[in-house]
């Protein structure tokens, strides 16, 4: 059941500059695992079950590295203001009603329901700090089929009263005690370690959190260096730390033992890139709502060029729509506006390059994910894209590009493979 | 058949700071022209007939100033260039290949029924400089049931061979042939003169195409200072003038008598800016094409503030999509970057002013158009946004805004009516 070949249009990146396209090819999963793409099948697959998508778009699953769950409610809405407000007015205010697990239950319902009918198969989630909601949403994620790391929320400071928790004690404890009914319970999602962002963590409760993840061998994910009056707040709150990703680090919450995404990384100085070289830190790239929220454009030429680990995330509600298809135009298209802008010496991001960001440089956080090389877990969409119809003859390459550049994605997509299932 | 009412929410600018929204009004079309919305239906309309399109938005038809037919084909393709070189490798190519006019049918009627099916309900279109396929893409306009300005495109110099016309003569008779043969022949499609842009066209066929508008009382449109490397070409090109912009006028192309729109103005200097100003140059904001072709960003903050005339165009395919939705959520996305990376003081673009300028503020070139006001001519689009469900209440202006930045518009459109006939 979990061994087949899917034939098609196949698109996968190797590396960032390696964007490979077969036309009318194979590719083969054998017991949930690639086995490579060919032009012909070999011999010893032609038992397999074989899916004919000639004429369709085959890619690797794309991996969203940010996704806020709770504010998939209020993307694409109120978004004339910046980061602080934006997220007092509505961010807050919305997280907030999922104390009530009626409400989560329809809000997350739809998430995951939109989730699976993407172009994602794997996601990193912030839910919010409530941990029977987030219970919740870890089942509605596993019944969608997709593969997740799904975060309780940490906040005992700076924050509202109907969105804080009493005290550092009061959160590690219910975060612990999520965390023991999470593990071990899925197949395909699981606890991840979450501190909202230094501004809504006491250096009590991150202390604890660091334990926790030492102690359950947990991943853990925040944000970094987003918006200016931010990273001037951090520097402010934590004097003893060297940068924004130093005040993580004392807590053993910035990669090396603690795989770890940050979220943005736009205004990240020297000491704080090359601190996550070091610890491989995964950087998620949020082009949409780094535009959305007025924060800026984040350098990703500059973090390829010094070899960080780099995914992207549409970070909903920030940016306002889930499609990765979007995300990876966004990516390209404020690279450009970077360029002209900003740094003309930092070339702009190629669409080969933002599509392995999207697949297989977010892929990593989660294993060998991404890809269709041999021996990659098997998650791949099939996408139709004779919706769009061109006069013209066009190559596997530019019909993946105009697919992207189009939303295709919003339109429907035919099948989707998660590590060797078919969930739709 | 003219005449009707529309029920449903509905919303419309009155001004870029005042956005109308009322849920379960009524909108009257009396032959072709709007009376006026209404959240109770006067007596006088109520023997007209009704659509009711209750839990549906309702808007203006959009406008786009600036979009090129030719280049639909390869909307979202080879974006990974910059204007010149683009122009060279895909723009050229493909505008070529119109010569053929089995082609051109092909292409042209994707277009003319993507236009259809998107929420724009009129346009100012550049073909190509072919007068057979020009003249049969206004015929599929016209049959489209938009409204449109049509233009033969004109380049004489620094074109290639395949793209090029003999002389600036054999131009010039091209094009009042084809003015003859189009004026008065359609309802809805119009004859616009369309030198490509100053580079394309010598300073012997600008004088002819000045005449040519003012003897037919044609309008007119161009490109305008969208590209530094562009802008000093011009300057070499045309050493008397004292701007770009100021090339086109000496020739009676820049507004006054020849109503006149530019598309881009990222680089007007604060001369050329003042002369759009007094000559009334309606300027086209292209932001999806001036990001694609790292051309930067336009400073409309500015435009709007000087209260000049401004509108949105989807400026495809340096632009890779037609959907005005796109291009509202895109202007006000280049504006906060534009915020943040160049200006701090250029105030963001606000959602109700974005909506204006791709409604009301376009809409002028074509006189009382983009508006539900009194007296405005009848164009609406109706939109069924219960394609994106949502856990909470939200108020009409959400829905529209969430309804823009999500492209419900690709999902497709419910409804819609160009100066009162309904064409889908």
């Amino acid at each position: 059941m979990n061994s087949f070949v899917l034939k098609g249009d196949i698109c996968y990146s190797i590396d960032k500059d390696t964007l490979c396209t077969i036309e009318n090819g194979y590719c083969v999963c054998v017991d949930t695992v690639s086995k490579g793409v060919f032009t012909t099948l070999p011999k010893e697959y032609s038992t397999l079950p074989l899916y004919d998508y000639s004429g369709k778009l085959i890619i690797p699953g794309l991996v969203d590295l940010h996704i806020h769950a709770p504010q998939f409610a209020f993307r694409g809405l109120n978004m004339d203001s910046e980061l602080l407000s934006w997220l007092n007015e509505n961010a807050f205010p919305e997280e907030a009603k999922f104390a009530d697990l009626s409400y989560a239950k329809k809000a997350y319902t739809i998430f995951a329901e939109a989730l699976k009918n993407s172009v994602t198969t794997r996601a990193c989630i912030f839910a919010t700090l409530h941990k029977e909601a987030t219970l919740l949403l870890m089942e509605l994620m596993e019944k969608s089929g997709l593969i997740s790391f799904v975060g309780k929320v940490n906040m005992d400071r700076n924050s509202p009263d109907i969105l804080i928790e009493e005290s550092a004690e009061k959160s590690a404890k219910d975060t612990e005690s999520w965390v023991l009914s999470a593990i071990g319970k899925f197949d395909n999602t699981f606890p991840i370690i979450t501190p909202r962002f230094i501004p809504s963590c006491t250096d009590e409760l991150m202390e604890k959190l660091g334990k926790l993840a030492k102690k359950h061998k947990l991943s853990a994910q925040s944000h970094l260096s987003e918006n200016k009056d931010e990273i001037k707040w951090v520097a402010e709150l934590c004097p003893d730390a060297k940068s924004y990703g130093d005040a993580y680090d004392k807590f053993g919450l910035f990669g090396k033992d603690t795989k770890t995404i940050m979220a943005h990384c736009v205004y990240s100085g020297d000491d704080e890139v090359e601190h996550m070289k070091e610890n491989g830190v995964f950087i998620a790239h949020c082009p949409a709502s780094n535009t959305n929220l007025t924060s800026g454009i984040a350098p990703v030429r500059a973090y390829l060029d010094k070899g960080l680990k780099v995914g992207i995330g549409s970070d909903v509600a920030g940016g306002h729509t889930e499609s990765l298809f979007r995300a990876i135009s966004d990516t390209i298209q404020v690279s450009k506006l970077y360029h002209r802008l900003v740094d003309n010496t930092a070339k702009p991001v190629t669409f080969s390059e933002a599509f392995f960001l999207s697949s297989k440089g977010g892929g990593e956080f989660f294993g060998k994910v991404g890809s269709f090389e041999d021996d990659y877990e098997f998650d791949a969409v099939v996408i139709d894209d004779s919706v769009l119809p061109h006069p013209q003859e066009l190559s596997v390459k530019e019909r993946l590009e105009r697919s992207v550049y189009l939303n295709a994605d919003l339109l429907g997509i035919t099948a989707k493979f998660v590590r060797g299932k078919k969930i739709i």
